[in-house]
């Protein structure tokens, strides 16, 4: 087989065949592909997409490159949940211990990444002697007992895709459905879950901007979730602001609290509920998604889910008065009030932008070397929808010194006020399932 | 400047600056932009093509990446030729003597090069004492002297091109218009020329195999000459059978020097005076190309062609006496004809096949490495439109021992031979000039 000879194939619209993508991926990852042919295959891959059988097979042989997990020790159909990431989103925080509380074993590897805020292991470090440091036997063991356990992601997981992506980030090849597609699905895969439920943000704050983009790579992963035997399903949520209120990591694990109280603000509340529901009915613990929200619903009320958060950190070595007290976690030294400038309705808060003020104060990382300071970030006082008298406060920034200017610039520009009145946006758009 | 922005630009169809290009190319070059930047945007070159603007500027940059020669020292206007190259194309041993009779300075810079026989040098090396080696002084000397010099390419004439299209020959982007364009372009811009004729072999044995893809081909170059001022045309002549009869590197001088005696195969002849006249009538040395044609016609009648051909040899370093007894050119020791195995009219000649049957025996390179035997070929005795009786001679083939079975099996294929009458093919397609 030559390389030269797929690219050409790809390019001129024809389809792979599996053997002819699992010689590229091995290749590739081995490194006797170079970088320049799978640059060129990659744009030709851009221009002329993948069916459904290649879709599958690249998803497949990337989640292969590299260790795939084992959780056949874990009792239960193990549900895993992915959002392709927006400003705000602390779902993860809540939504685990919420299932997990009406039996749904969640066995959650998490990376930290680069962004405007940390990644959910990150913020979890908030909480004062919290550990994601686990060998493989505490974590399966914890699993089974507790129904949920987080750890760091180790080993050598779908080398594939990550060299692969890299490559795409420098090539103009980020933004191709089948690329996208296979890479959130191949890690999926290789982390070991038996069903996915994928949240895929839509909006201005998302990489995905339109409604029918999102729903074109929710299909795609769908679709590739059904071909290679995960029962997957896709929820398509808002991102034209940030969800719910805090952004920035200590902010955002007191907000996830919230909601397992049964309070937090109604948008996180509500993509729990949705999410969680899927998950629980995926997992077999409900006879359908609407008995499954009820269970959801009864967890919150009489505490069980709270109950099971507690356990959860100190499973892990937090401290569980923290849930009661979240002053425990790192603060900032400083909160400055964001006025209004003038009076009306709130037509927009440009998530990118409020996420680019929780970065400016020092809630998240540039590059790897970054240190992340967890106590800052901001708190939206006003949402979309909302009336704000000229004077009053629209954010609060918590900082630390650092960036409070760009920040506050960065937050008023983000707020869009009109005299009209405005509707809250849709918070759920659509809801995708396998065949 | 980022070259992946350059990339995402193209890619989403919209034209580069001038500037871009420059950058692009310049750091290609140097190797600040990596291989697999400049094989993403050659995919995305493929698929999104380049204007006028673009095409122009590209050729200019790669021009001007090494070494531009300077033949201001020459008289008159230097008009190159150049062919998209093809099987028994021997056009240039006779075409620069021809046109050098009349009075326009060849001078003449040639590669070497792969393929199923040697270049115009190598086949040139077959006349005994025939040398390419020049200084730069002898060579413009030579040129206005004689008006005809050809000398062995040295120097770094146009590193972009170079690693340009070894990169493509590996990412399934060499055959894109833009990009072949402005590659032969710029070896012409960088080798001096002021004004250009180009030959676009099409069919079976050439690389565009449609006159479409020739057209357009022809078209864009014809279209980059006059957006950087060098005045250029093109002919399309046909590649559906090899060029005359001759093909291997001392049967095809050979067959060059029957063409400047008044003898020859007519369409080699042809092919002659009519790139032959464009060049005459570019340089301004006839009134219209059908008086040039005229005068070129003349040069041969009364031998003032034959004795330029004897005069460029003898200034060369060869002994003029090979061309009335070519026999002192390598002579292969065995001749063995290929038979017809049915009656029948010639259909087709496959150059393609013609040309591997050479290299088996000898005639070419397929690494730099290879020797090139000067002495072995083969030559057509029937041609496409002729009639052959079952067991008469199709193809003589003078060889050395190596290939004799490889080559006549390959010839046999190649002929392809039907019961009704067959029409010659037409010569020439087109003829494609500037604005």
């Amino acid at each position: 087989m030559r390389m030269v000879d797929l690219i050409d194939k790809k390019r001129d619209g024809e389809a792979l065949t599996k053997e002819e993508i699992r010689w590229v991926i091995d290749g590739y990852t081995n490194g006797t592909i170079p970088d320049y042919q799978m640059a060129a295959l990659s744009m030709a891959i851009y221009f002329k997409d993948m069916n459904k059988e290649e879709r599958a097979e690249l998803t497949l042989a990337m989640a292969e490159s590299g260790d795939m997990i084992d959780l056949s020790a874990i009792k239960g159909v193990k549900v895993d949940k992915h959002s392709t990431g927006g400003v705000g989103d602390k779902t993860t925080i809540a939504l685990a211990p919420l299932v997990a509380s009406v039996g749904v074993p969640v066995a959650k590897m998490s990376g930290r990444g680069l962004g405007h805020t940390g990644g959910t292991i990150d913020k979890l470090e908030a909480i004062p002697g919290f550990s994601v440091e686990m060998d493989t036997d505490t974590f399966l063991k914890q699993v089974n007992e507790q129904r949920l356990a987080l750890a760091g992601q180790t080993g050598n997981l779908t080398p594939a895709d990550k060299k692969l992506y890299s490559l795409r980030d420098v090539t103009g090849t980020v933004n191709s459905t089948p690329l996208i597609a296979s890479s959130i699905m191949s890690k999926k895969i290789a982390s070991g879950a038996d069903a996915i439920v994928l949240d895929v943000k839509c909006g201005s704050g998302a990489f995905m901007k339109t409604l029918d983009h999102a729903v074109e790579l929710a299909e795609a992963m769908v679709e590739i979730g059904s071909s290679v035997g995960r029962e997957t399903m896709a929820v398509i949520s808002d991102m034209s602001q940030p969800l719910g209120r805090a952004v920035g990591n200590a902010l955002e694990v007191k907000e996830a609290f919230a909601v397992l109280k049964g309070e937090g603000p109604a948008d996180v509340r509500e993509l729990c509920l949705v999410l969680g529901s899927h998950m629980v009915y995926l997992a077999k613990r409900a006879e359908s998604v609407q008995a499954a929200r009820q269970l959801l619903e009864e967890a919150i009320q009489n505490g069980d889910a709270l109950e099971k958060l507690k356990a959860f950190i100190a499973s892990q070595g937090g401290d569980p008065s923290v849930v009661e007290n979240p002053a425990q976690m790192p603060q900032a030294s400083e909160q400055i009030a964001v006025s209004a400038q003038k009076a009306g309705y709130i037509k927009e808060i440009a998530a990118d932008k409020i996420g680019t003020a929780a970065m400016q104060l020092g809630a998240g990382r540039a590059t790897k070397e970054d240190q992340i300071d967890l106590a800052v970030g901001l708190v939206l006082e006003k949402k979309t929808g909302d009336y704000v008298e000229e004077g009053e406060t629209l954010a609060t920034l918590f900082a630390n010194e650092q960036g409070i200017e760009e920040a506050r610039k960065l937050v008023e520009q983000a707020y869009h006020i009109v005299d009209e009145k405005v509707e809250q946006p849709t918070l759920i758009y659509k809801e995708i399932y396998g065949q």
